[in-house]
């Protein structure tokens, strides 16, 4: 007997695991949207001229086990040592019960941006801890729910000061005892926007030159000083504070807003975030009141339900690009959710006390081990410090430096003749006498002192942390039943379909997951020496070159943080590009009206000016409009930045033209890749003309989204732009983040991806992604418009639906049906964007049938619904829509309404017995606090202030 | 300036996450108890005599963060190589969502046997999967949710067919190509009981002599048969057929069902579950409808709840204790549950052709490797085989063993002459190779063959798996979501207490359960070469020596791999004992009514005659009766099973004269551990005259009920009874398990926990832990009577209320409250046990008062409804009572009872906005159904038996 062969394969990740609809199911698609097969389907919709020519081919597909093998060998060839580099990044115990119930966790790491508040509680009350945290600890009024890193941070507080000083000047000034990585940020940001950098001691401050100041506290090198002077000193002149502060030291210190800062900002890694070869992490915001609209970056609020319930929300909306996008100095898109949520844990888990013996644990090391070296007769500097010193070393620099590393130390090379060393929560009394020996010192105890070696008068005097969720009781019982309640409340990609078009709400594989928590990725410093890190650099030289591969681009750069930092980082390489050429003066950037609206923001922070392009009826850009614009501006055409396939959710026949036209007339072309879900193995945006793409690897290359963040823009570009991609944020020009590679302990996610679906995989997955959209297309056609389809009829990956003719038909608005989705046990799809009034689909190639169809059930009630109040069947104004979200407690109280309980709360696509049921009802809140992040304002908003 | 000393250590794991009151509630709690402060209360509940003279010192005790560093350290002692011994252990994939979302998720390890059925869905569900599986696999109609693991489970198919069989003989006969661990240990369980075993071909089998016949299938050496002969020659004389079946090799073989076996038994570790250096794992047992009532084990059925809606239940109750206790040969108590629960997910996950695929691939492999070997001139036996082969090495074995050995791969020593070699799912190309190269073969290649090894009569004709469950779509975003929507269903101790009396629910903490899963301890082989498992070996050594350090014994077993095991181990070694002292007619029994029902049987599992002692009114053992009994059988006393604390909750003050009486008499002292929760630190039962006990690891010491097992019951002795410990199950006579170190891979948890407390923080874990059931007993005192108290009017570390009242003012029962408590948001605490109509609160060291209070006032608005109907306010057949519990369908479906939808759904203690809700109404059941696993029944019961 011989075996027959087998169609189950162990590497056959795709089909079995990552791709949502079997193929049983596939063919019953097929049927309802009347395609033969899948290749039938895909010629369909993709126009033959922009089809790649060539399958994407990676050899043979891992296993989830082979995957798992082959991660292992490459994190073997990471040497985990002991880094004590410090410059912002710390070794930090992170709670196991954090890491297994939060950063391990489906519930919280596959969750959206908490847009919808209703069915976000639970992170929304996790990031709101977070900001008290913030806040208490730089003694600020008001912080926002995390930034990317330290670095942009700090460029971010760069141009927030240049908007809120009424100082009518351009410098700005940088403490010479930043960060580099910090200063090297800056200086990047700076650049475009005609900002004079001028770095120098702050008593040297002249405060009638700059509109703001930065200060780094403690000092890259160590230095503890009050910066209440220079501060005072900017103020008089209508200039702006800024502190850059560790924030586990203001447990001890005197904390920014007693010194009078106007802002403070800096990273809460070394709050239980592994280091993680430079990321992610949630960098801090904070400011004083009266500056809270000025702030980027998302803030979470307080707000009531409509029962007069307490209720959190995502107030203000302060990104640039919605409340001052006609000169938006910031596409703060992204934040970092996930490692902020862990971060305000680690506060709860610790408390105040906990805090401050962890930070006072770190400086009685430091005192110890400085004093080892001043009594061996090493001259330490500066004399007060916290947890950094600097040790002069005289010529034998390299000699301690290797000697450390035959120890299994890094320390900090400063200058030529001096060594920095920065203790952390994992020192441990072995650490300290490694270091000694390395500086030639043996047999000395390690003895903790109860010296203390900060200055007097910077030892902090108010308390902090006094929010009584900072003195819940600590057993781990009851953390871990806290960190339950507040997942329970939310709903995330492990109970249901997230369909939020652009967003691309994928399966996370727990297999992708894994290699993230282990020590050899998450325990490397940025800094550390680059053959400690072989095997990160094997990863991303591999993944680089199969995304390059994916795009049709000839180099990547993992740098950017997230995807509108792609965005900004490839503009700065055309930029690059132009100057190199003596093109300096091109300064127009074509954009059409259905932009994301990180992309006018990103433009103009390269100092670009926005020229928007109309559409067609169809979606479509107006090719005469934009041939037009592009001879108009012909001799200024910096380029363009379209996104393909639109974001209408079309494959654009004309996409070439649009590269012609740019390229022609001396441009660069800048293809978003926001939409690369529905192009991988299909088709190229190198081949079409691109010159530079950014990647959102949180969308298509399965990060999740962890509630908010983080996420990764890398960008790949054409040869001749490889000279303008970022710089090391460590020393060399043009760093947009503060690690070299961003976020890297990240990459396993997207390199698991790729290994585990090989090219055939992923490419089925983007046809399976077009499938499942125009699956939703056709089972909701009749009910509701598809807005915008191809020639043929197809949509893309996703699609839009109009809900704008129920508000006259039946009173009903794009937010009713939305929070009655969160009835039906749904995060509502991508409100109001690109178009007012609309609802944007994107299922993702994970879901399966049966949840697509749990879905258009849902619609099709709501359909139904409206259809009721149309025919005059329901009260207007006291209906299902009108009155969703159904909490718990409707169900409970007194029951008025005109329709029934069992109508109110299990409406069509409701689980029955595993109901998801908001934990408040619908939230108090104007429309455009409510709006996603995503749906950033529509173009049309532009074209008023470029004309 | 200097710092103050902080009392906020970083090593502070009890103080900080252990134990669940702070220091401030502790306060509080000592003032309701009336205590001046925890020594007082101690020295008030613990009589001076038998309190311990030394404290426990295990040094300083270790931070999380330590912790982790020192098991990395232990772990890397353990080295991992390739095993191909097979004998019933196996590589496996275990897909990485099951990791992550099951065995690493506390909804799924924290919680309880489902002995609440309401509260208890999801994993009824998926331990339905679990034996729906086994009987398809097998082809025998029934099977149970799971055994210890496979030797024990041949064993318990040995008496079971002792029990069943119609043959009056006491032969009972083993196929030589049984796995030598499965001989070992059911010899020795056939020993005491006079059953005379057979090992022999099944060609020579006198089905005459025998009341049943096991069969190993594939042989332990690889030979495939055909049993249905042998198995209709047994019964024809009315003797049972057993076949102990590798079910992965079910997927392509004629199945036992077919064959004509009454029983079949087996492991699913290969079922993606690790190795684990020999367990945890589940071991299944599968058998025909007529003898369903004769399994040992839990059997999980199909119900209807009060509405008659679908729910699943615990059926039968067939375990031994309670259907023939009179002639008890089972104490089976704990099992697999967590594992069973893996290993159905395993099946869902590929379903039926995923898993003939992974047996063809290994069957492939297989082929492909002899034929290697047979090419180089090598004999190879079988010549049909599934996985595992058997090959002539001559007199070069040790040479080939060496050689394997440097090529990372363990192979099977057998006999002198030849090698076993065993593939399995993880086997890859590569090993292939090596094991070729380990035989002097070198350049092949290792293209995989469509040949057939099997014997064409043997290959399976029938179909398995053809539930809908085993057809779901298998993306990882539906299976995924398929368990949490199970784990959602339960109440685990993730979202509150489980009060269970005697089961010590206690915290499993996150860094206890991290290293369980790390390779180095989940890979081992448990028969791989000792220097192997180097790390293994340092934490079992140190391990014992502080459970040593604990009970005051002078030498410990971890073989034991539950704590019903324990007792049967610890029996054996007094029965060893006598018997070497040439007293082997010693046996009588004494054991208090009060006693768990596991002590009998286990008794009555060694040949003992169990002679019930009386308690006092005050639940203390009748000393008159007890001295009376043992001079009366003073001849022929084995000795005596006494637990300590009493099973009422208090620490009887006569101990040290039972044991004395005991040992006057001759007889050995069996102190049972299961309450050691509340002498750990305070008295030690070697101390008190215990020569053997018992430890309840899974209570105890940190490791998780994950559902219903896993458990471990080391036994420790004192030295006399050393040399009767069992021995080596893989060659050494007198094993209890299949493993020497029973489920190994638990041990991490346990090992943490005594590193992380230290001695400090394990005597304050027990003193809070008392605390605690005082403080609970206070509360409740006045609205309900605690039964047993000391002299002081304290109770140990649990109490017992009495609602024998109610029934009569109220006909108010103990399910009654039970089932409203599920209302509240509570498992119910342990019913019925070791008095009928009371329940048995025990809430461990690690609640907070928070929690404890909320049960409180639980338990008074419970106390309250009673007084309701008491008073005549509420009617005594439709009240919240009889109606509980309340599920979320009751709110919506049309209220008619006398009462509010929220009287009926948010009783005293609910959460409001985190409110648990039963899935199903009360569960269809007869009332001993219902009854708890632990409450095994009285030791009245056993009175008319021994006289």
């Amino acid at each position: 007997m011989t075996f027959t062969p087998t169609d189950y394969l162990p590497y056959d990740f795709a089909n079995r695991r990552h791709i949502g609809p079997s193929p049983a199911e596939m063919k019953d698609m097929l049927e309802v949207v009347g395609a033969k097969d899948l290749d039938d389907l895909i010629a369909d919709t993709i126009p033959a001229n922009i089809r790649q020519k060539t399958p994407l081919d990676f050899g043979k597909a891992k296993s989830e086990s082979e995957l798992l093998y082959h991660m292992r060998v490459t994190a073997s060839k990471n040497k985990v040592l002991t880094s004590l580099i410090g410059q912002g990044y710390h070794g930090t115990v992170t709670p196991p019960a954090i890491q297994r119930n939060i950063l391990e966790n489906p519930a919280w790491y596959t969750a959206y941006t908490p847009y919808q508040p209703e069915i976000s509680q639970g992170r929304l009350e996790a990031l709101l801890n977070f900001q008290t945290m913030v806040s208490d600890l730089t003694g600020l009024d008001v912080a926002n729910a995390s930034l990317l890193d330290e670095a942009t941070a700090c460029a971010e507080a760069m141009t927030m000061a240049q908007r809120i000083s009424k100082a009518k000047v351009k410098g700005f000034f940088i403490d010479k005892n930043c960060h580099p990585q910090n200063i090297a940020v800056m200086q990047t940001r700076a650049k475009p926007l005609g900002i004079d950098i001028i770095i120098g001691d702050p008593d040297d401050l002249d405060a009638t030159a700059v509109f703001g100041a930065i200060f780094q506290y403690p000092g890259t090198y160590g230095h503890l000083r009050d910066f209440s002077d220079p501060i005072s000193k900017l103020h008089a002149e209508n200039a702006i504070g800024i502190i850059s502060a560790d924030p586990l030291s203001l447990t001890l210190l005197k904390e920014p807003g007693a010194m009078g800062a106007d802002i403070a900002v800096g990273s809460t890694q070394r709050f239980g975030v592994p280091v993680g070869y430079g990321g992610p992490h949630a960098a801090y915001m904070a400011t004083k009141a009266g500056y809270a609209r000025s702030m980027p970056g998302r803030i979470v609020g307080v707000s009531i339900d409509s029962h007069g319930n307490r209720a959190y929300r995502l107030s203000l909306q302060t990104r640039e690009q919605h409340i001052r996008r006609e000169k938006a100095t910031s596409n703060v898109c992204t934040a970092q959710a996930l490692l902020a949520v862990m971060a305000g844990f680690y506060a709860v888990f610790h408390g105040p006390r906990g805090l401050k013996a962890i930070a006072q644990r770190i400086h009685r090391k430091m005192v110890r081990l400085a004093r080892g070296l001043e009594e061996a007769g090493f001259t330490v500097t500066p004399k007060s410090f916290f947890d950094t010193i600097t040790v002069d070393v005289g010529p034998l620099q390299s000699a301690v430096m290797k000697s450390a590393v035959d120890e299994g130390i890094n320390l900090r090379r400063v200058g030529d003749q001096h060594i920095g060393i920065t203790l952390d929560e994992l020192t441990r009394p072995d650490t300290i006498r490694s270091v000694w020996r390395a500086f030639g010192i043996l047999n000395r105890d390690t003895d903790l002192t109860a010296e203390y070696r900060m200055p007097d008068a910077l030892v902090r005097q108010s308390d902090y942390l006094t929010h009584p969720v900072f003195h819940m009781n600590r057993a781990e019982t009851e953390m871990m039943r806290y960190m339950r309640r507040l997942a329970d409340r939310d709903l995330a990609l492990d109970r249901a379909m997230i369909p939020l078009g652009s967003c691309t709400m994928k399966l996370n594989s727990a297999a992708e997951m894994m290699p993230v928590t282990w020590r050899e990725f998450s325990l490397l410093h940025p800094y550390c020496p680059a053959d400690q890190a072989a095997g990160y650099h094997e990863m991303i030289d591999d993944l680089s070159a199969k995304l390059c591969e994916i795009t049709g681009y000839d180099a990547l750069s993992m740098q950017p943080n997230s995807g509108a930092q792609g965005e900004y980082a490839g503009l700065l390489a055309i930029a690059g590009y132009h100057a190199a050429n003596g093109q300096s003066h091109r300064n127009i950037c074509l954009i059409p009206m259905s932009a994301h609206g990180t992309n006018p923001a990103s433009a103009q922070m390269v100092g670009w000016k926005v020229v928007p392009v109309k559409s067609d009826p169809n979606g479509d850009i107006d090719l005469d409009d934009f041939r037009a614009k592009a001879d108009e501006h012909a001799d200024n055409l910096a380029g363009c930045m379209i996104t393909y396939p639109s974001t209408h959710g079309v494959f654009e026949e004309t996409v070439i033209d649009v590269c012609k036209i740019v390229h022609d007339a001396g441009g660069q072309v800048y293809i978003d890749g926001a939409n690369m879900n529905a192009m991988v193995g299909l088709s190229r945006p190198g081949d079409l003309g691109g010159d530079v793409s950014h990647l959102n690897l949180h969308k298509t290359f399965c990060i999740p989204h962890g509630g908010g963040g983080p996420g990764m823009g890398p960008i790949g570009v054409k040869s001749h732009l490889v000279p303008h991609l970022p710089g090391d944020p460590n020393g060399g020009g043009g760093a947009v983040s503060a690690a070299a590679f961003g976020s890297p302990s990240l990459l396993p996610i997207s390199w698991a991806y790729c290994l585990m679906m090989g090219g055939d995989g992923l490419t089925q997955a983007t046809r399976v992604a077009i499938l499942n959209a125009n699956y939703i297309a056709k089972r909701l056609e009749g009910a509701f418009d598809v807005l915008y389809k191809g020639p043929t009829g197809r949509v893309a990956h996703e699609c839009i639906i109009d809900t704008r003719p129920f508000a006259d038909s039946a009173h009903v608005t794009v937010d009713d049906i939305a929070k009655r989705l969160s009835d039906c046990g749904f995060h509502a799809p991508t409100m109001s964007w690109p178009v007012a009034g609309t609802l944007m689909i994107e299922p993702t190639e994970s879901e399966t049938k049966a949840e697509l169809d749990r879905f258009c059930d849902a619609m099709l009630g709501i359909r139904e619904e409206i259809r009721m109040i149309e025919d005059g069947k329901i009260d207007p104004e006291n209906n299902p829509l009108k009155n969703a979200p159904h909490t718990m407690e409707d169900l409970v109280r007194e029951w008025d309404r005109p329709y029934s309980r069992e109508t109110g709360c299990f409406p069509a696509g409701a689980f029955r017995v595993d109901k998801y049921w908001p934990p408040v009802n619908r939230v108090d809140n104007v429309w455009g606090d409510r709006n996603l992040s995503c749906t950033c304002p529509p173009m049309e908003d532009y074209a008023t202030a470029a004309e």
